[in-house]
């Protein structure tokens, strides 16, 4: 069994790295990702939920991830810089996983969300929705976040989506800033074609990565989900924290 | 096999009788609803969607419902005055039929959600929600929403909470006019156990029913659905029409 | 000079009473406020802005106020048990005083707001908003709060309204559980009428009176404001304050 | 006494010279704003509230507009092509007019709003909010609006703001986007000075012409306010048609 370790700073990487060989892993150590981590048994990524939506966007099969926090909320990840070492090395022992569905768009995925944005900031869109091929609205925003339950916590966050459960697979819609009196953020079933229509927009995916795209936009549930080391008490600790995103 | 008709006004009533007769169906009409709704093969609903949830109050198991509509907005109705003719014939033909989840609580049943209210108008009360037995919030509003999917469209969307494709079994958690800061609302998988501590408040199920509580009340996943014929276009026609809600 | 100090708790009475001596000012103590506080040049109130609100129930012509905060936001107190004995004298002897408008209602006086609440809980009721005579909205909902600006942090803060700074005379109109896609806060010149037509509704003032009414009701300035001791910083200090508030 | 005609779109401009003609009025005709509608007597613009905007960016010093709306919602116009040479004329004779207060912020004026946005869609920015030079907020947002009563209808709308009295002279702050549990609106008095600090940002006025700022970006009220022929029933007119925004 070998594991990957990828640091956005490297000041517990030195006790990451002594966990691991203690339990008599071999690993490599990486301060950026890349596809290469595919070929890993697991990987301990250090650093915060930004540090494991840029590893998910090098890789399409995902090995275990098992998160370090060392940012502000770590709604994905398992530990502390304080409580790691334990927790590292129950969840190695007993590696039990746990797989979040991922959504692609123009042969990009992403965990939490794509954003279709106005190139132009502040200029306004017109984006037509379509759920299975049936027209669903219509409006003028600034961009439209199509999330995933994982993703409640994201972008759709900010934009006005509610909060869900990580275990109920859906796509959230929610228009950012949209000029229109009435409004309302959809929640549907992820296995359902989600098509946004646009003239021309920014696709973003997790925040990272950018594309320019045209005309309509379909997005659906991947075959190549993100898989991560169980958590326990994952659901009710995530309601209780999004208290605290600033 | 024999059909319930329950209307609300009797104008197109004798158009729906001759519809059934001309199906060979015996029936009983009736302009309120009882227990005894439960021994027939199917329902045809007059009204609005009003009056299909008053029918369900009176019922545990629960015949499939056709639903012709003459009230506003009719989510869960399948026809309308003009219509309804081919449709219901083509419905009772096929018998194809769908459910959804209703939810429990002090032993009343609620399709669309349970609300519960300070008992004087206008009152702050202390409410906390528990997941699984775990705390996730705390907060003094007027009020707790715990809709299914199939409210979403109702007392939560008035609240704030999202529209939900009526295919996810899930609960909807909205304060109803929070007196803090930030909220959101919470959507989470319906087998979840649901506690609302409150100190002595109303229960109300939709919009039906009202029950006096104090305590831990706990809401679940009742083994009783509501069952409709099954309609076509539910889910995009559904959230085409969240717009025209007034 | 005689001034009248109103307590929730007698917790520091005596440490109150002692300030007043100490500045030869003579004084009446009471547990609970009444008519006879508009003969006082001026009201100490020891609690939260409850307690102050409860004081401007019992007057018409206002005596100013200081507020020693024993409670948890006090937006309108001028100082907490542990600081209060330097503001208060220097409050007295300045006697720098400022007015913030009240608005009336059917004989009721309210600083914060009024609300018009359906009378069963959970009831939607029709409500027409009337500006100046003319109509401006239609809506169904659980009822409507018409605040001041001083009530923007109170109950038009949990329907969804904005916070306006103290210095804009204003009223702000906010549903309560609009069941509708769309709505939005309404911000209004105070020295307008607004006419709210219900059915029948109850009618509550700062949350502590509250009639019954039918008909067009009429909301406009009173001639009787509020007075309190001038405070430095009020309006940065509100608007921090207010994301503490829950 | 000389008039200015700006126009989007010719089909009733010479319906428009006409009157002009009629009433003795020397006129030029312009297909896009500049500068030198400084030196007319009134301006007659056909087109809706972007056309509107558009000279107001170009002019300083204001003659009184006239709008003839060809648009989608025209709060700003003043009739339409139906029925515009009636009030046109009267407007003329009766010569009475009003000012709405505009903003100003590193030398470009605004009549709407100043939107301060993130450079790079889709990423967040450190936003902290001053008041009278004391801070009164700090969040992670895609951007801030900073809207007058008169862009309460526009950017400040979308973004999730009050519908404002035309007659309060008032900056609206609202977030676009915010990362955060809770966010409210701030209405403020326009006279008070809005700092808003950005490490580095795109600022836009009106949604007309944008320049980089970055550091403290100070907003206040203007010495150059829009005029405006007065326009009966503006109030409830205004109110009444925010509903149709889309």
């Amino acid at each position: 069994m070998k594991a990957a370790i990828v640091y956005k700073t490297d000041e517990i990487l030195s006790r990451v790295e002594r966990v691991l060989e203690n339990l008599n892993i071999s690993f490599g150590s990486f301060s950026s990702p890349s596809e290469e981590l595919e070929n890993y048994d697991f990987i301990v990524s250090i650093g915060g939920d930004g540090t494991i939506l840029r590893i998910l966007q090098k890789i399409r099969t995902c090995p275990p991830i098992f998160g370090i926090n060392t940012g502000r909320i770590g709604l994905l990840t398992h530990s502390t810089p304080e409580n790691f070492e334990e927790i590292l090395k129950k969840a190695v022992k007993d590696f039990e996983i746990e797989e979040f569905p991922r959504i692609e768009c123009e042969n990009l995925l992403a965990l939490n969300e794509f954003a279709i944005l106005s190139k132009q900031p502040g200029k306004l869109m017109d984006v037509t929705i379509k759920l299975d091929g049936a027209e669903i609205d219509r409006l003028r925003c600034d961009g439209i976040v199509v999330a995933t339950q994982i993703g409640s916590t994201g972008y759709a966050f900010s934009a006005g989506g509610p909060v869900v459960d990580p275990y109920i697979d859906c796509m959230i819609i929610v228009p950012i800033a949209p000029f229109r009196f009435g409004w309302k953020p959809f929640v549907i079933d992820m296995n359902r074609k989600v098509e946004i229509s646009v003239e021309s927009a920014l696709l973003i995916a997790d925040g990272q990565k950018s594309v320019e795209v045209s005309g309509d936009v379909e997005i659906r549930r991947s075959e190549h989900p993100a898989v991560f080391f169980k958590k326990e008490f994952r659901v009710s600790e995530m309601f209780r924290r999004v208290k605290f995103i600033e």
